[in-house]
């Protein structure tokens, strides 16, 4: 680079990575030419309030347009491009191929640096009818202005929303708040499958309270349309139909990696652009970040996709950084940290599930706790699950889950944090948060949950697992008789009814009833979310039992559905 | 220790830290003999809610009490006794003298393990009246029985609440929510004197505008009592009086250590039982926790009493446990984190402030951001200003403080977690939280705050501090007339109106009207929150200004009070 010829900086997708990028770079280097080309009309809009506008929670469509082209040239002196389409790269004459999809025109721009952000496309199951007007993605502004346009239409009453993650559950929700009798469909046996199965559970519950009909462990094999090119009813692999208005695809994402195999650039192992610590790809004057690119993931250290906001951001910043001065920090591990609102209930996870952990081969324990989001005595308490994954060797966090009410992000924004420093759950155990009987506990439910994996490390306290296996051992429910009938621990009879079944001995009464029990076999303690059954283990164990704690008590473990 | 002599353990203390301690210890040792000695008739009880009983959003008395002496009896088989104070400590012969308050009977307890957990008291000014029926501080159910009896009774109208610290904040709240006119006195010229001034202001202004009565600076130096021996009239140290019906005194505590301090034990610089990391006091078999005991503090690696719930929770069930076994961690050292809510504005902090950092003799520099708790296009987003105290060559954390709406105590749990690992803005820039519109940004203020901190760090801006001098400087206001007109920064004209004045340029006329300004001046930018400063500064920077953005703009410049 001489004085008469700045730095180039081209950028493609002018969503999140890529205008964080762009604005990052300007204001690293007021001297470089910076172009962000668009595909579409629009740039850095605001990709995850799509579903908000549909339902009207955001009223205002304008309100989605975080930045206008205009106002990124204005403030940023950025060469906004939008509907300009990058359709390859010449990585030895370093430009790009773009067409200008308003008149088909090509055009070449040479870069110094160029950074992919070409985001991720929705996967569309290949079905007839699947191009139907009335089948639509959420993955941009059009796509809300078609889905919104049909909610909006007084003929319009039902929907089938396909997929039940993150966008599937978000859509239901609105198209719910709008009167839409509404049925989810999802491949899985469970909605949000990043989720342990049980701790899925209660959004499952949630959507149902609110009528929707709930399709697990179905995919849609066939779409009805009419003369108008209108889908009017959906098939399930069940056989089953379902007539419907509106078809909202939300079955996950591909990531937009063509531009990138075409010229070369190195693919990593989970279908991503494969990226260093500078978001480098293997050419290091090309960046990548966002849904497209690889990060390094925390919990395994592994490169992976990581199709979530906040590492777009944080990565497009960086990027836009280092391609305009040569220098900036590395990009932290993410730990793949989410949460969504269903509802009255709400979802959050970082790191790995246990099922997930098993699929990456990873070695992982849990614990379960059920608690208050604050001080029980303060009123407008609300419950929480909270499932922490840890290395049962080393303590390391791989992952926390918690459902529920108010508060569920703030834990697990507590424990993600604790993972950015690889933390233990020793050290998680330790952590000083804030409280006041509004906010929170003396012993957060993040303590608790810390604590029961610490004891379990220690060999204070086994648990058992909330979908463990209870056949041919002695479980004792420690509740008192009246809890037990109103909410009995599913799937097993009582000692009472059936040789084999149920003992139940209250927890306060158990040192003097220790003798009905037979030391000599394994045993199971269950309360209701695992607090009395900790105490009653202690006892026992303490008198020579072999016991397990049941992880969450009954309240999680009759969330587990057996074959 | 044999089979026929158990181990003895003595709790003196039952609330927070003393129960805690008796229920580990317990549960880790069931032959242990567990005396619990509490002077008071309550164990357990939910000191923090206090205040919210007597404005009745804890209706319940009974709420209050978390766990009573009998559920203690029966679930842990504890020896509680209440009404039982420990008056000395026999160390040599290993027992402790013990007043039975009922009678006033002296017996001796023998213990093999010692906790003390005697907590703190509060505080009393030495003054004629101080002793009135309506002059009451708030520590116990009796205490918060007779506050609220006088708060019941229909002919008490004025209240005067003396200190602005959490205790008298969440009194102000309660009593104001009861109807009463309340004043608040405060001796230091701010609100919550641990925060820095311009943090706690938003905290005033709330107060004020529920039409609290708010005299800082000034003490109590008299009260005038009637015939029933009630204060009538409070005297301050400007002379001034206020009529009122009831006085809660809420200016501080301090560390019951009377028993440690004649037993030979040793006391720590800041006043509290000196422990070491496994809360054992100069002599291993006794253990201190709570108020009145010292930990490690975070952000200077000293010793220091910290009188909070959590830490006392922790260090309780770390003793318990240590006193049981003869084994537990280290106790974690304590940031100090903290939050209160007053009305509609919540101030958490965590670590030391700006101000507390001088005081300590630490080195530190600090950024400060205002920023929305989420997503700004999803409704209902509320304000925060949240300030970030760091080393400045290292990066280490130092402590952070929020004050705002909704989502303070998420961001101050955050920050509190990564300095729980030492962590330095630079890995707290790289934290993974969770995003979803309704709960929290794509670039959250935690990330916000830290990427301003890793700026100031790395050379890329230099801040002013909002209450920096901003005398003979070339100050230029970057928002745009209208704004400026509206809410114009404090003290200063401008410089149509004033040689030497605010020049006004907006952020996106800059570059072109560069030319108006002398590069050769030190010079200051300035915007509403600091957002645009930072685009101005630089690109003032890149045009060899030596420019500082003043941290969080006019909004926080503007509640610095200035002498």
């Amino acid at each position: 680079m001489n004085a008469t010829k700045p730095l180039t900086i081209v950028i493609v997708g002018g969503v999140a990575g890529g205008a964080s990028a762009a604005t990052r770079a300007r204001r690293m280097n007021e001297n470089a030419e910076i172009i962000l080309l668009e595909k579409d009309p629009d740039v850095s809009f605001a990709n995850c309030g799509l579903p908000y506008h549909i339902g009207e929670e955001i009223p205002k469509r304008d309100s989605l347009l975080v930045a206008t082209p205009e106002f990124l040239r204005r403030r940023f002196r950025l060469d906004v491009r939008t509907r300009h389409e990058a359709v390859s790269i010449d990585r030895e004459k370093k430009r790009v191929e773009v067409r200008r999809n308003e008149t088909s025109e090509i055009i070449w721009i040479d870069y110094d640096k160029l950074i992919l952000a070409p985001g991720a496309s929705p996967i569309r199951p290949k079905l007839d009818g699947v191009d139907a007007d009335n089948v639509l993605s959420l993955r941009n502004l059009s796509d809300t202005d078609r889905i919104k346009a049909i909610v909006d239409n007084q003929q319009t009453k039902n929907a089938v929303v396909v997929g039940a993650g993150y966008i599937g559950l978000e859509t239901v929700e609105q198209l719910v708040q709008r009167g839409l009798q509404t049925t989810l469909v999802e491949l899985q046996p469970q909605v949000l499958p990043l989720l342990d199965p049980e701790m899925a559970e209660p959004i499952a519950g949630e959507i149902e309270a609110k009528e929707v009909s709930l399709c697990l462990g179905r995919r849609v094999t066939g779409f009805t349309t009419d003369k108008n090119n209108q889908v009017t009813e959906v098939t399930l692999s069940d056989g089953s139909t379902i007539a419907t208005d509106l078809v909202v695809m939300g079955i996950g994402v591909q990531p937009n990696i063509k531009l990138a195999v075409d010229a070369g650039l190195e693919i990593g192992v989970t279908g991503g652009i494969a990226t260093n610590d500078f978001m480098q790809t293997s050419d290091p004057d090309i960046y990548a970040v966002g849904d497209a690119a690889e990060y390094r993931f925390g919990p395994t250290g592994n490169r992976m996709r990581v199709a979530l906001a906040g590492p777009a951001n944080r990565a497009g910043r960086l990027a836009g950084q280092h391609a305009a001065t040569g220098n900036s920090d590395p990009m932290p591990t993410v730990q793949g940290t989410s949460v969504v609102r269903v509802f009255g209930v709400s979802a959050a996870m970082t790191g790995v599930s246990r099922v997930t952990a098993k699929r990456f081969g990873v070695d992982a324990a849990s614990v379960t706790i059920v608690a208050k989001n604050h001080a029980g005595y303060y009123p407008g308490a609300q419950m929480m699950t909270l499932k922490l994954v840890y290395q049962p060797e080393t303590g390391k966090i791989l992952g926390a889950q918690a459902v529920g009410g108010a508060g569920v992000d703030k834990r697990i924004d507590v424990i993600a944090t604790a993972m950015q420093f690889d933390g233990t759950v020793r050290q998680l155990s330790g952590v000083d948060l804030s409280y006041a009987p509004p906010f929170g506990s003396a012993k957060d439910p993040v303590h608790m949950a810390a604590f029961a994996a610490c004891n379990q490390i220690d060999g204070i306290e086994t648990f058992c697992d909330s979908d463990g296996d209870l056949a041919g051992k002695q479980v004792v429910d420690v509740r008192t008789p009246a809890e037990i009938e109103r909410a009995p621990l599913a799937g097993l009879p009582l000692a009472s009814e059936s040789e084999g079944g149920i003992i139940v001995i209250p927890v306060d009464e158990l040192r003097d009833r220790i003798g009905e029990l037979d030391p000599s076999l394994p045993t199971i303690v269950s309360c209701a979310v695992g607090v009395r059954g900790h105490i009653a283990a202690r006892i026992l164990k303490q008198h020579g039992f072999t016991v397990a704690n049941l992880s969450g008590g009954a309240t999680v473990r009759n969330r587990v559905k057996f074959d």
